[in-house]
């Protein structure tokens, strides 16, 4: 089976116009044929399979033979990391946590983030693809890159955690797992200790995350599968 | 505090000579001085705390202050894996089990094998960077290339597990990880059906690791930190 996106149809479609990018993917470089079955996501829960009755490379036209709606998750996870200095480790972290299962990223400015700047539709690719190669139909929400200060005076209905290494008393996120769960995790050179004052005084409270020091981009990973894991045992 | 691995002392070491690797490291990378103090882990559990008597790029002193020795994990995982046709994605894996917590892994030859030859000099040096990055005292073994069949038909004392994508019967790995476990994780196109049926009759249960479709490399990081969470819960 192999999934493809086009974020706008409906569950009352019955025939699916595919953008240019999935158009040429499914034309060019997969070289589908008119009448070939196909999967399509709208990265919205919808998973419509349909036969090809156009292959052209701009504009593919898929014949819906069916439409389901898949249920969301039942929890909600929201990371808000600070991208790494190496961007393919970031990268890295965003195809890994889409596969495992996250809901919301948000990228963030710490002050000892060495990476200040991002590529946010070159994510929302890597978001794609990952989302597409392990054929879920709920693409995550990416938000712009924000800054710390920013992002933790916001208000949200969450469990705030906020993930560090300095030696302060932290539960271990397996134990303080909700249903609607906000994680922030640091750039290389950790949270500094007034960023950490500030998002405790901001109602986030510390979690470790393993006995090991982890790199941003695995701790990224180990938060999204410990939230999961939690909520499925 | 940072690492430094030199497999050749023990716990009454006064004075630790370091490989050649590592000594340029401390002294041309890092540039390291005579009286600085340094860590130095055997990679099989003891951590030494020393001064720098010698800065010779070739072949660092220290001479040691005191050596602690850090216990072993309760459990242990041992991860059979296909390695990736993208030589990087394999090395990540590599990475990250390590960062997690893993003590053995196997590269694995399946019949569905894109790579099927691998640089084991190569990643070992990824485990020990992993090792050092994370400042754990204990080098996962890393065993050589092994053909399924051959892999599959030795005596093993552990929970015997095969992850794969058919839809057999299966059961998740959170609930049958027992204090030593044998995973096996297949490639790209996953095993083949006679390779799952031969894996059954020499006592491998199938598992399941999550409701997506995963990458091998995914799924070797989520049975590895399932096995790991598991166990801390």
């Amino acid at each position: 089976m192999q999934l493809f996106y086009e974020p706008l149809f409906d569950s009352t479609a019955k025939l699916i116009v595919v953008n240019p990018i999935e158009s040429r993917h499914i034309s060019k470089v997969l070289r589908k044929n008119i009448g070939d079955k196909v999967f399509i996501t709208n990265g919205m829960g919808l998973l419509a399979e349909g036969l090809i009755k156009s292959n052209h490379p701009k504009k593919c036209e898929i014949e819906v033979l069916k439409i389901d709606e898949k249920k969301a998750s039942k929890h909600h996870l929201h990371i808000a990391i600070a991208p790494t200095k190496a961007n393919d480790r970031f990268e890295w972290f965003l195809e890994k946590a889409t596969e495992i299962g996250i809901q919301e990223i948000t990228p963030l400015l710490c002050e000892h983030s060495e990476r200040r700047t991002i590529k946010l539709e070159r994510y929302e690719k890597v978001l794609q693809a990952a989302m597409k190669q392990s054929l879920n139909a709920f693409l995550p929400k990416l938000n712009e890159l924000t800054s710390f200060s920013d992002f933790i005076t916001s208000e949200y209905n969450s469990t705030k955690l906020i993930a560090h290494c300095e030696n302060d008393a932290k539960e271990r996120l397996s134990k303080v797992v909700g249903d609607d769960n906000l994680v922030l995790i640091g750039p290389e050179g950790d949270f500094s200790r007034s960023e950490i004052d500030l998002a405790v005084s901001y109602g986030f409270n510390p979690i470790s995350l393993s006995n090991s020091r982890l790199r941003t981009e695995t701790a990224g990973i180990v938060a999204c599968h410990t939230v999961n894991l939690i909520k499925s045992i």
